[in-house]
């Protein structure tokens, strides 16, 4: 590693490195940003070559310093370092920039590229995963960390640039962090007054440094982002100061080198061209053949990864020696790092205590239940809400609040930012270790929809408790009852959405939420009590499931399906009793999952809807959106196509036709129709 | 009013009537939040009777100051100020809040009570939504007034909590305001330290006025919120600050008043209990009867509203002035304002140019070159980017662009502040005088989903202009490719989706978006280049149509439906030259905009779309969520349902199953399972 104070020719010249690879590669795709990588790459180098504590020969150490490219569309000097330190990226990769199938994509893609730590690209989500990480990293610590074991001891460092900045989720999760007192949080800023539409004197001449101080943060300024040896005085100051986390702007040119581009937006997002990049190599000296790197070069980067090496090994004996000393604590480890869950949790959920309710219940009341019989056995959940913890009843009470005095409790105060909280449980999940959840009212899922996008695309298990899941919400009216946020998030690939019945459908949810691993997993919970339902359950593992059958032994099959979730489910039961009078045979299926039950055979998913059978009838107190994948063009909807309003719940219900006289009449209706 | 200085014990009763007729309100209602209006009604009072320029029997005047419950959980206190300033709320309307088809509902809306300026309730947006109303005052000044006719000279006042501080929209839309110097926006920062899980401390330590000095605003502290006289000298330094935004925070006691509760978070969301209220009464010496007014707080009232009225009419009389003085500007204001869109824009879309093109182009250019010829028919038509312009193509070339030192630019610079831009555009069509559209990357619509949603429950005709719409992205990588978000847009109640296949259907999607008056339109546009399509254009003004046609005599029906839309109904017109030689005849329906189809009567859809005909393929290079309704049980579709990937557009056209052979493939095997 380099040592403050340290820096020589070479060094420089493995700056330019960077640079001219960053720069041939998106020439090469003929598509890319190399605006950032020109101007940042000697922040970057300082920061892996003499501060972070990395072993390119294993990045998931699990103590491992991490780094976020938030600004992601710098993907190119983040793939060049990859190559450079060695982290198994061929030049061949990058080559291959942007190119289908290669690993070195457009923006950093998590589990795609190896030193790669997390998705980002989408501005300003970077900032916020960073905090997760740091967070995670002082939970850990507080919890396995002895006298003289360290084991969690790791850094976290971002690098952002003004327009990550401006974007309003990196402004919550920089405000929950100098709360919650992150010191080993450090965000390197990019600052080249720059953005896509001209000089930040457009729309961002706000003082961001004044801003993170307000926030409590620790903030240092480095005029010229050339001066490496001023950035490494900042980067030493910063992680000495451990009581805040701190934030380094440091002043850059946009497209340094570039001579006819640098310090314009033009630098920003397209290729230099062969003629500029060919002058940008003359002016650094640095060799004119395509995608060098000068031996000496080379050498230097192999020396600089020596060290995190030898700091791994180092820690691989720590942690051993942790085995003996602390061999339950050591059990623990192992247990929150595994992709196994314990088997505590698949004793609890086969136990019939696991499925035993008596009670009417809000589903979120039922799940505040459910998590608490799972958060004593999954002693790495870890959750909160966006401030609404009392509303959507999400606290575990085996465990204690998080705080910057306390920082070894497993639930977390957010405050009233939705979109950090669901970028920072995305870090939490990723960084190892933990398996997040977080909360808040359903309508608000809007405001961190994008950070459940990503979730998604990382293929990360958060699970997303949203409560007050439509006009059930009542007074507080239509701003407040979700109408089309069933629909917004199952059009989301990879996300899994259930709206449990009743309790044991609410059971089962957090059985599967726990159980997926390649998945997000939203529940969809009712403020309102909703009634037990005979034969509700574990059928809920196969997505949809017949809860009540009513077979014509004339067809051999029902008459009409009624098709619905969660609230509206318990309609149908009580209509297919008055249907079974009138001698029309009803089935009721009762639907908490689309996607649960889409993974299905097609066998089983014709067995319960049966193909020839196409007088349908679905219910579901939201947007009939997405709902003729089930009725098809013949079947009808009880739904609600428009916004809410302000009264109580139950005259809403009646209002928007969710009665079971209402059922009655489309479902008789319907069976004419045939 | 009440001028600087003047306090009295009726004016302190008036606060105190503010605050008890909130507590009954709420009590009757069995629900609502009172912490707010008993912390917060001296600040509300001071504004009203003293500050604010309005005008009750005139709440459309439009130079009158605006006043954004930002922290529209207050609405008591809100409806409670309407009631006893006289905008025709009466006692029994407070009696009937949050109840059915009452004019109190939970959260204030728009349009539903007289005098409240915006639909709030969602946290942080009506901070944002204060930006867009001072921003819309001062463009519309530049524009309209003339020396010696101040006709656009108005405030705008916002009040919000710490929750609303809390949202990153807030912070987005903040930091905007201090770059534009928007210097009549001044916001009263409730600040109790109070949030429903407990106190700041927990999750909000940050200085809020160093952020606010940070961002470049004007910031003053009263410490005591019942500190009238306090209150009133930094509404008047405020008023005195025209070249930045204010901040005035005022220290408050949530609940204040209600001795078992005031200063806890159980103060702020639910009913105080008949015997709290009591106490509060007898600590206040407020009447015991319920939704008592005393009549000499009554009675203040009506002298208060005295120089607003006063000032209404003295502005009319300018009006009067103006008209004659400057003739053209005053039929422009009437323009401007006036629901009728001029009548040049009619006889441009009713002209042979407007739909006479022969290039293929990127949709997103075809829409610049439309807007082009609107903006100089349209000259308050008004928007911008956040920070993509340029990839957008969303500059009307005939205007200026906004800046502090030019208010009469039509263009605007947003930065990257998506959700933030959505609230101010809503803000601006809520304004009067202007049509907002805004522009960005379609899959960051996620960021600024929930104001895009309050257009929708406004009924404002904001325009969405989202580009970069599918895998057409290409290199930039899963990241920056939109799949799911057609489906969450089409999913929300009273949204327009367009997405238009070429030139002529952008040009009938803008004549759409302009002269739909009650609902926000977004277009769907391509980055990569489109083909002009034989006989498309006008069809799009049904939201659905036959685009090209061939009937098979036999049956006197298609033998089967091709729908598509956007970059996709191309694939379609070509595989249907192929069938026909197979002797298969397909129609080929255009679907840009399924809201419009279906707001088409039953016959015409039919007409399009028969219901016989069940052998349908459709196309869309986005989630086939929300398809089913047209293809039903029967038919199939091309889509993605999952995840893009990075690499040159038109790998990923036909990686993804977007070509001609492919959908020739899917339509002979529906043709053979027939």
């Amino acid at each position: 590693m380099l040592k403050r104070g340290e820096f020589d020719q070479i060094d420089q010249q493995a700056i330019n490195t960077i640079r001219m690879l960053s720069a041939e590669m998106i020439q090469k795709a003929k598509s890319g940003h190399p605006g950032l990588p020109l101007g940042a790459a000697p922040m970057a180098y300082t920061l892996w070559a003499g501060a972070m504590r990395h072993n390119p020969f294993n990045p998931r150490w699990p103590d491992r310093d991490r780094f976020v490219l938030s600004a992601g569309h710098g993907s190119a000097m983040l793939y060049a370092m990859l190559h450079l330190f060695d982290y198994g990226l061929t030049i061949d990769d990058l080559k291959q920039f942007r190119q289908k199938d290669s690993r070195t994509p457009g923006h950093p893609e998590y589990e795609h590229t190896p030193g790669v730590e997390i998705t980002t690209g989408p501005l300003g989500q970077g900032v916020a995963n960073a905090v997760g990480f740091a967070w995670a990293e002082s939970f850990l610590a507080a919890r396995f960390n002895k006298p003289g074991y360290d084991l969690v001891d790791h850094y976290t460092y971002a690098l952002c640039g003004d327009g990550c900045l401006m974007e309003g989720v990196a402004s919550e999760a920089a405000s929950l962090a100098g709360t919650l007192k992150l010191g080993k949080l450090i965000l390197l800023y990019d600052s080249n007054n720059i953005t896509i539409e001209g000089s930040t004197e457009l729309a961002f001449t706000e003082n961001v440094a004044d801003r993170f101080k307000a926030y409590g943060w620790h903030v240092q300024t480095v005029e010229d982002g050339n001066d490496v040896l001023a950035i490494q005085a900042a980067l030493s100051n910063a992680k000495e100061e451990t009581t805040r986390p701190s934030l380094i702007e440091i002043k850059t040119i946009i497209g340094y080198g570039a001579p006819n581009k640098q310090g314009k937006s033009s630098a920003h997002g397209e290729p230099l061209g062969e003629a500029e990049i060919l002058l940008a190599k003359q002016g650094f000296k640095h060799p004119e053949e395509p995608f060098a790197v000068p031996e000496e070069v080379r050498a230097r980067f192999a020396e600089l990864t020596a060290e995190g090496i030898a700091k791994n090994n180092a820690w691989q004996s720590l942690l051993g020696r942790y085995q003996q000393s602390y061999p339950e604590d050591y059990k623990a480890w192992e247990e929150w790092h595994s992709d196994e869950l314990p088997v505590n949790f698949a004793t609890l959920i086969g136990s019939n205590s696991f499925w035993q309710y008596t009670d009417d219940l809000a589903t979120r009341i039922s799940s505040e239940q459910i998590l608490n019989k799972i958060s004593p056995v999954l002693p790495n959940l870890i959750g909160g809400s966006a401030d609404l913890a009392p509303s959507t009843k999400t606290v575990m009470k085996d465990k204690d609040f998080y705080s910057p005095d306390n920082h070894s409790g497993g639930n977390f105060h957010f405050g009233v930012r939705e979109h950090a909280m669901g970028a920072i449980a995305n870090a939490m999940a990723v960084h190892g270790g933990l398996r997040p959840y977080v909360s808040g009212f359903f309508v608000f899922s809007d405001y961190m929809k994008h950070a459940m996008r990503l979730s998604a695309i990382m293929k990360q298990p958060v699970i997303y408790i949203m409560t007050h899941d439509s006009i059930g919400v009542g007074e507080d009216g239509p701003t407040h009852q979700p109408i089309e946020h069933l629909a917004a998030l199952r059009s989301i690939p990879n996300f899994t959405v259930i709206r449990p019945c009743d309790t044991r459908e609410t059971a089962a949810a957090w059985a599967m939420a726990i159980t997926r691993s390649d998945s997000p997993t939203a529940f969809i919970l009712t403020r309102q009590n909703l009634p037990l339902l005979q034969g509700s359950g574990k059928g809920a593992f196969r997505g949809g499931y017949i809860l009540s059958d009513d077979i014509n032994p004339e067809t051999n099959l029902p008459d009409i399906l009624l098709i619905a979730t969660g609230s509206e489910v318990h309609l149908m039961t009580e209509a297919q009793k008055v249907l079974k009078d009138e001698k029309i045979h009803a089935r009721v299926v009762s639907m908490p999952s689309f996607e649960i039950f889409e993974e299905q055979e097609q066998s089983y998913k014709e067995s319960v809807l049966p193909p020839s059978v196409r007088v349908r009838l679905a219910a579901e107190a939201g947007s009939s959106f997405g709902w003729h994948r089930y009725i098809g063009l013949d079947g009808d909807i009880i739904s609600i196509d428009q916004f809410g309003a302000s009264a109580p719940a139950e005259l809403l219900f009646k209002e928007f036709g969710f009665t079971v006289e209402n059922v009655l009449e489309k479902a008789r209706a319907l069976i004419a129709k045939k």
